[in-house]
């Protein structure tokens, strides 16, 4: 059988858990500790592929429940997969529809073959198991394709946690099992256990037995502080295999990234840029700071005097004051550009920290400089 | 002095009034018959100037009274003038605010001086005349600055009609000597009369009467059937100085732009192809089509397959049209592209056909391909 993805270690930092890698896929290369910008439903929110592409963006990630709706897996096939519907040519990983169907207000019914749920906007009852999420990534056609977990809302008992965790382990059963393209797409695991750390151990022996591409942390930044984020990434990445990459999901701010990056984590995602940039808020060194304050309508100087996006290289802060003042589409466009191009150049210039063999001095220099700001 | 603008003739249709020339201004040349598109407040609807610029752009136009009021123009002044405020490098054109104050629903007083108007938004009394419509496009820098004028609503009658124009023409009179930037920025004055003959060829007469550097035809596409604006368009352009760029402002369709470039008209502005690109209409040589329509949901073609934008160089109809069911602001950004490029392209097609001395095959073969359409 041919490999969907290798991963080769480039670098390890001697001072903390962080390395360099690079991860092959049919769709090319991830030189990692890697950002994914986030286009749930085959798009990126007020950003064209093409400006994703100039960001750096080495690899998208798509949702499956938003996809499975809209306009459906069928459709995505018939077009030829989502790298041609979509047209994005580098790689893409898709969720797998489990944190989406378990985040619904609307009532729904969990069975051991998966969980039954109402769209979020039709009303209609539509079925998502782990059998049938393999079904969709499979037809989506992502270089990267995730397994169906449950994930417990926070906080949660521990018995609620347990019981999810145990079960994402047998639909990760059914997910290996039931995956048709292992030649093309690779399949990660999901360790669960909520912020309880037997769990979280536990569930990384159970998951990691299995022989996969990848592996994932699931279930957290949802709803806990900073602190909890910060101590199951701590002590859970390294109960993942060395030799595979690492995906911490849903995570993050530019804080969070830097963090896990320490920890040994090599891929994150996360909507927050565009989301936040739609709102007017952008990232800088200084800090989270939104462009609608009043003290930018005469600052003529750009976000970030060293950024080198394209926003930052050709706008002024009073340009992008106007246009958020006047709710014009290209005050969301050029900040998404820059919040997306900031959180890829972040990653990659912890990447570059530790093939030098500089990490410990970066973070350590990054964090004292962010001591005083709040941990954006 | 130095000359702001310079007009050269490059072929002149034997057949109609087409010609094709070359404006040059101080930020670059503008080859025509050339449609401009509209960045209101200093930014596209849904596209980056770079997106714009990607289309063929030659210059684009903005609003004054927009400009004005938000973020008004002495920050525009302070931060080096539209050029650089809004990062385009190419030539602006303004338009006077004219338009917009005399298309305001609220309450507003009209004196010889000018117009006492209030915001669209704030509520605040605002005033705007010829010798301070100058002083705003004057601070906004402009390469091309239009003439205050008086445009009537239509219907008008003859005497309202008459009465509007007079005023145009003494406000005109005003602008020529108020205008303070001669040598960097040129003024158009701008022909009324509304739809009567007379009215429009003394308008005519008076106006040209000044050695201004370009001429325009206002009040037209000003709510009347398309036939009137034709007539309008035919009998006002051969009284413009043939030597002087002429610009049939805010017009307008597909249809309208052909129809006035045979009549001698030499530029164009319309919000159109942005507007409609949010509602999902697209412009095609089979007319205009609605991407919702359910019919292009399996569509893997692009819109046109002749078409060099980059929307049809890279995305299905079927995309689009997941697109706008979604809501994705990237479905009105690269409908905004293909319309804009549409147009663009559709004069400098036009241009060619002037220069290779093919005109009429050209007009005759695309406006008989185009007669079972509504005339869109």
């Amino acid at each position: 059988m041919t490999q969907a993805l290798t991963f080769e270690l480039e670098a390890e930092c001697p001072w903390s858990g962080a390395r360099a890698g690079r991860i092959t896929t049919c769709h090319g290369v991830i030189e990692t500790p890697v950002f994914m910008p986030v286009g749930t439903s085959a798009a990126m929110r007020s950003m064209t592929f093409e400006q994703v592409d100039d960001c750096g963006a080495q690899i998208v990630l798509s949702n499956s429940y938003h996809l499975y709706l809209r306009p459906g897996h069928e459709l995505i096939e018939e077009a030829g997969g989502l790298h041609r519907f979509m047209n994005w040519k580098k790689p893409i990983l898709t969720d797998s529809g489990g944190f989406q169907v378990f985040s619904l207000d609307q009532l729904r019914r969990i069975t051991e073959d998966g969980v039954y749920f109402k769209d979020h906007r039709g009303g209609k009852e539509h079925f998502i198991g782990p059998a049938r999420s393999m079904r969709i990534q499979n037809a989506i056609g992502a270089d990267i394709i995730m397994a169906f977990d449950e994930c417990v809302k926070n906080p949660a008992t521990y018995d609620e946690a347990k019981a999810a965790m145990e079960r994402t382990h047998r639909w990760l059963d059914v997910c290996v099992k039931a995956h048709e393209r292992p030649d093309e797409q690779s399949l990660f695991g999901i360790v669960q256990g909520s912020m309880f750390e037997d769990l979280r151990k536990q569930s990384a022996e159970i998951v990691t037995a299995h022989d996969l591409p990848g592996f994932a942390i699931g279930g957290v930044a949802v709803g806990e502080d900073r602190n909890t984020i910060e101590e199951v990434v701590a002590y859970t990445t390294p109960w993942l295999p060395r030799q595979k990459p690492r995906y911490l999901m849903g995570v993050g701010t530019p804080w969070d990234i830097i963090y896990a990056i320490k920890c040994g984590i090599d891929m994150f995602d996360c909507v927050s840029p565009t989301r936040l940039a739609r709102h007017g808020s952008v990232f800088s060194n200084q800090g989270r700071i939104s462009m609608r304050r009043g003290q930018y309508a005469r600052d003529f100087g750009p976000i970030d005097d060293e950024c080198e996006c394209s926003t930052c290289q050709n706008h002024s802060k009073a340009y992008l004051h106007h246009l958020m003042r006047q709710r014009e589409i290209a005050g969301a466009i050029l900040m998404s550009i820059h919040n997306v191009h900031y959180l890829i150049n972040e990653a990659q210039v912890a990447r570059k920290a530790i093939l030098e063999g500089r990490f410990q001095e970066y973070f350590t220099r990054w964090s004292s400089a962010r001591e005083h700001l709040e941990r954006q």
